[in-house]
């Protein structure tokens, strides 16, 4: 009797060839945040029952660029590092269940396979795209974090570009921003193989960071355009007001999450 | 009350956004095949129960090269030929389950996004890849579909080369091989969102073509080499004896397939 | 005493290592053409003495996308296709010297090193791109080569889009258009390595193909499409009146050109 | 009478869309370089005349990985990050010229057009690869540079990696290795257009940084492996004994180089 094993396909006798390993998963990483107000009903229009607008704020948006390496318990990842590198650019919303406010990341873009393959685990809607943005460095011409820095950011998918921004730093910040600052509510889902059959899979689950560290926040102002596209609808979350910009240099683990409903319709 | 639609994530108010559309998907295409027998108990070891080895030659291998464009109902994808186009590599094992004889996927690699996408809903195990093979052209230097005719055909993941085959023509075939002939077997699955919790989705489905044309194929022999790589187990798969090779063009649609049994362990 | 060996650089004992080797180079491919007229005054500006206008239909360009297979004289690129597969797009436009008309390629974008490494021999002004274009195909739902057929065709640089076409074909032809049609004049040129010392390199140069054939071209019309961006100036070279569009499919030989003139400043 | 501008090809008339702008080029980045001996005869046949041999340790090699931010003085490029980041893999080598030690490239792997065309003017022997090279990181599970820390680099061309090292850190160090110390001596070259007409332009020039800073160097040990492939012979240069590893942050400004020598064959 054969047991195939990984922790994600393909799962073969030793597991060595799952897309990904078993959490917890842990980052180093770099995050570029511009925060803005949108029309409430955008970001309504993208919960989908039973989630409900945040009583606060309804319209905020943060757009995060983010360049990471990361790994599993072994850190072998980190010494082979086209497997542990990469980048993302994501639109998070806030959002209500249950009287609680949830973070929710409503698009995301990431340039690897693995990060797709956690994407499907933990909920994020990912798709492939080209993300970029601006490193600090001690010497030459890159900027430091320190006041009047200025980064640049982009995001491109299927040969356009999405969304460009360019962040100036001000000020050292108490926190980074405060629309990714809650446990994250996301769907998992899956349709039916059959035709018409709906959905196999249907979870709303709640994950955050299992541990975190972090430098200080800077704050800024952003420039940040966002642009049209076939397949794309990151433009409807237009900005009406900008909020602020940050970025902050962190570590994360991610262990797990918890399922708050699975919603599947009864398949029998 | 909001409702989010979509075939897959993101969803939002008009599903645009959704990384792939609804079912049937439409395939313009050419196959290279490698067939060849390996050691029976390398194929054994990825057939999780209640999957048997095939009754009839059960260590016969698939290594299969394809360059496809595809869409959707609209076929508005091959005017925008990067949302169409891209090129997979993958290996083809038999099964059989209750008494019946299968193909299935054992390995793949793609190079979009929106073909990881239907690998997840179709439970084909996909990863990121670079494939080439060469294209059969009328005219200049590259081959025809003709006696004698080379085509080569490579495959690497994570920037190490993992599979190489020059194929050589050598007649008109009555079939393209017979190791990806039958309906597929694959599972569906996804780990729990809670640590330890197992598999929310755990599925064995049959997939297969909902309608199929294609050209003559041809047979002729192959050169293969398999390299090893630390993610991978593809080389585990190791060539013992070379059955044939094929060269085919063709036209597919898919459009949904059969749920065989659900495997998920209670989740309550 | 050493002696290196090797087409192009890097040169080495045995010239293995050259990013390209010796001509003759052999190519096939597809090749989809974009006619229309500009304002001359346009065309002008890209044009450096000694090179003037050409008498008839000054402002006539070509937007050119092509799918290709390349090789040297022992073909074995063509075996491990990621050496000898290539896209790219190019605008040409044409000129006079010396009282005859030559095709110009203004710019280009291809999306290998071995094509960029042609061009800085061959005088074509290539930047790496993102190319992509229909391919015709016999079965599924990819358009053939025929009357109605449509084949979409796009092209980006920096997570940019700076092209896309979508053309229709109409009927058989006796050309594939007439920009592209002549020898080319192109510049190859060198900056000097000291500082402000003009050019170390500045020729003037025809080559064309010294081996064609080809089947029969297709005639349609094009929509097509430039966009602005930072470092490109495609986008000036705008669609006053729409002349075509071609489908083709071509075997090529390049084997050399001729000096016209050496322009190169002297540097004693 | 036109005049077209731009540092190097395509020219317009504005100069904008010229693949690289004038120097100086500022960058700042991180350099993991990796030192070991081969034997000298590997290095002697990569020495076109008049170059010799270093008299001092010849067969030193230094294969160097680096992770740039760059830009021209505007430095527009770090807002459009795409334009600004690339990175880089090369080997180098010593050599004698009248009596002088040089540094000498003598395979060298980027990501970036924009990276080639400047090596083609500094002389570097620019082909495209994969470049991974682990970067330091204050938060998570990165390594930060410190006795003990490890870093991965990787190359990868063609879809076949070509070389692979983890280095380990031990201790600051006076300098970042010797092999890349000195001037660099490089050969410009380009073919004759025409068919047997040798080269058209054949320099030996010298290069080197204009402005540096840099933090402290830290040195390790390298394990280092290199891997075979048709089309380069990197490996050629073997692994006799290692000499040291060793990992810095620096700024540089490139700003032109010395024609040394001009080469060419008489063209008449």
């Amino acid at each position: 009797m054969t047991t195939v094993s990984g922790f994600l396909y393909p799962r073969t006798a030793t597991g060595r060839s799952s897309l990904i390993p078993s959490p917890p998963w842990h980052y180093s990483g770099d995050l570029l945040t511009v925060e803005y107000r949108t029309d409430p009903a955008r970001v309504r229009e993208l919960l989908p029952e039973p989630l409900e607008l945040a009583p606060d704020d309804p319209g905020a948006v943060a757009l995060i660029w983010a360049d990471w390496q990361s790994c599993a318990t072994s850190r072998e990842e980190l010494l082979d590092p086209v497997r542990a590198q990469y980048k993302e650019a994501f639109a998070v919303v806030r959002c209500s269940y249950r009287g609680r406010t949830y973070s929710r990341c409503v698009y995301i873009w990431v340039d690897k396979d693995f990060a797709i393959a956690r994407g499907i685990h933990q909920g994020y809607p990912k798709k492939l795209g080209s993300i970029h943005l601006t490193r600090p460095h001690p010497y030459g011409p890159a900027p430091k974090i320190e006041a009047g820095a200025r980064f640049g950011a982009t995001l491109a998918a299927a040969d356009r570009r999405l969304a460009q921004a360019v962040v100036t730093l001000r000020e050292p910040a108490e926190s980074n921003g405060f629309v990714n600052g809650h446990p994250m509510a996301h769907h998992r889902l899956l349709p039916s193989i059959e035709k018409g059959g709906g959905l196999a899979l249907d979870e709303l689950v709640e994950t955050g960071a299992a541990a975190f560290e972090g430098g200080v926040p800077w704050r800024g102002e952003a420039d940040l355009e966002l642009f049209e596209a076939p397949t794309e609808e990151l433009a409807r979350l237009e900005v009406r007001e900008p909020i602020a910009a940050y970025y902050r240099q962190v570590g994360v683990v991610w262990d797990g999450g918890t399922l708050l409903e699975s919603l599947a319709k009864d398949r029998s």
